[in-house]
């Protein structure tokens, strides 16, 4: 049966929702002929008033705290969608947390955590230590991390819901090889440097394989504005490998402008493939070629594991599955040929 | 005095953070050495492990709920980092609720906010209605609303912090003016109908005040995949205007690429204003005119508002000022001439 609200009580009496709650609240401003309408309407439909006081008497609710890097947080956006879409279908309150460099360190963030005593929490990967969840492990606080692959741990009670970005590059990259590109170059973006190691670690293999080493990590140090400054520099100097991967869009739409203000074409001179999607890949011309990564469905699985973890039966035979890897496919684009 | 916590007894007694709170959980995984040592670090430092209980028990802890569409979220970020920090100056818990055509309706947010019991509550422009506001007022529950500017309202608890959209519409269209520019276009952003609504009121006035009607409010129906494909169509039939106006760098960059297409450049063929910042209108040729808005400032000034209402004294003689307009300034691009 749907649960009748305030809004059910408003519409079968033809009042205002705060005419309803004036009724509900014995306030003396409302005409009591509106006064009687409304109470029939409650009378009529069940509606129970005190519903909100009894509920919390009665029963504990889920609360889940969310803890994203603040930086990261218009790239997160459709993750984030997923885990409040079903936060919402479970009724769960979601305590929202955020770290930056400056002012909300991810100590303080365990802390408010502990302290708040939420039943789970979601993380985002490059966030945290290792030591930093064995602390909220103590406190038995189930966890899912949500984003690239964590390395093997020993802690239990930790869930993760991933893409493998290191097989993506290792794949991408032999790819290249069978169709002779072996100058593959990676510029790194240093919002994310855990995600740029998995890239990284997934090209030197694959190059190891074929006997070679790869060498061409681009890098640049602070004393640049942004990849686009640095980038115009190193363009005047060397014409860009034969294949040239990003993780984010500023940086592939930087390789962009800057080569090509340098007199280079894409996919002529060389070919692009940024590694997470956005609108604004479609934007600029030519399209730049990307992943599709299901990121609405990362968010909403991760809350799933979640909820799963939060009535798991430890002495269950069958164990629950706490790694869930996500597929992805290639969105080609006329950024390569 | 710094509060001492539980990274600080880790460092003193040079172990982990798990053992550290092994031993104050009285886990017997712990050696006696360094259960020793933890404990003489506690000690030396003052560190009270039950702090947390007592916290809970003594005093209340301040929550505010934050309410914001999902669509909105990746262009809400700054404005969400500046409440973010104030509120961790001030200790508060954030509960996070989003708001989306499909699974969260305000409706239900309001319900899980009554219940919840929350503090205060923070909303973006464009999600609710009046009705529903007075709802939350009539649990005296104090709302600070931050973005654009709410119309006269007889609800006494809310405060607004915004930018003056209306006025900033206003003044870009007399300028023009003097500048000899009458033929002016506004591109319909449908995730923001309530901030359209505002800048079109203040072109409408200033083109009153000149005798004369604005009649170039550029809509599409839901016939078109995007603004992109709609205006692709569009400069086929007609040269843009004059001066091209947008709220949202989508419609924008959508506006320069269709026009590209069509052989209109930027600036000498018509010239282009975005209203809303951000760094894809610097990453675009030519780059796109826009006004710079202090959205951090207007999530700190928010959440400071917030503060204060929350321990406002009604009885004072001065009230305090709960609407709070910020100033923008223009960024003249290549875009304009």
């Amino acid at each position: 049966m749907k649960r009748i609200t305030i809004y059910d009580v408003a519409k079968e009496a033809d009042v205002s929702l705060a005419t309803v709650s004036r009724v509900i609240n014995d306030s003396n401003v409302v005409r009591e002929d509106t006064r009687i309408r409304v109470q029939k309407a409650i009378e009529k439909l069940g509606y129970k008033p005190n519903a909100i006081a009894q509920g919390l008497a009665l029963s504990k609710t889920t609360t889940v705290s969310i803890v994203m890097g603040e930086k990261m947080f218009p790239y997160h956006a459709k993750i984030l969608n997923g885990l409040m879409d079903v936060a919402k279908i479970y009724n769960y309150n979601i305590m929202f947390h955020t770290t930056s460099k400056g002012i909300s360190k991810m100590q303080d963030v365990i802390e408010s955590i502990i302290k708040s005593r939420v039943d789970g929490v979601i993380l985002f990967n490059d966030n945290f230590s290792e030591d930093e969840l064995e602390v909220l492990n103590e406190y038995q606080i189930p966890m899912v991390i949500v984003g690239s692959k964590i390395p093997k741990t020993n802690i239990a009670n930790v869930g993760n819901v991933y893409v493998d970005f290191e097989q993506m590059a290792y794949d991408l990259v032999n790819t290249c090889f069978e169709k002779g590109i072996e100058d593959i170059a990676l510029v790194e973006d240093k919002l994310n440097l855990s995600m740029m190691e998995q890239l990284k670690n997934g090209i030197d293999k694959a190059y190891e394989e074929k006997g070679k080493k790869f060498e061409k990590y681009i890098s640049y140090d602070d004393s640049y504005k942004s990849s686009y400054v640095f980038l115009t520099e190193h363009f005047k100097q060397m014409k860009p490998s034969q294949m040239v991967i990003t993780l984010r869009d500023s940086q592939a739409i930087a390789v962009l402008n800057a080569s090509s203000e340098a007199g280079y074409k894409v996919p002529d001179d060389y070919e692009l493939i940024c590694v997470l999607n956005n609108k604004y890949l479609n934007m600029v011309r030519p399209h730049i070629s990307s992943y599709n990564i299901p990121e609405y469905d990362m968010g909403a699985v991760a809350m799933r594991l979640l909820t799963k973890m939060l009535v798991e039966d430890k002495d269950k035979k069958q164990p629950l599955n706490k790694e869930i890897e996500m597929t992805y496919s290639f969105l080609k684009r006329s950024s390569v040929k």
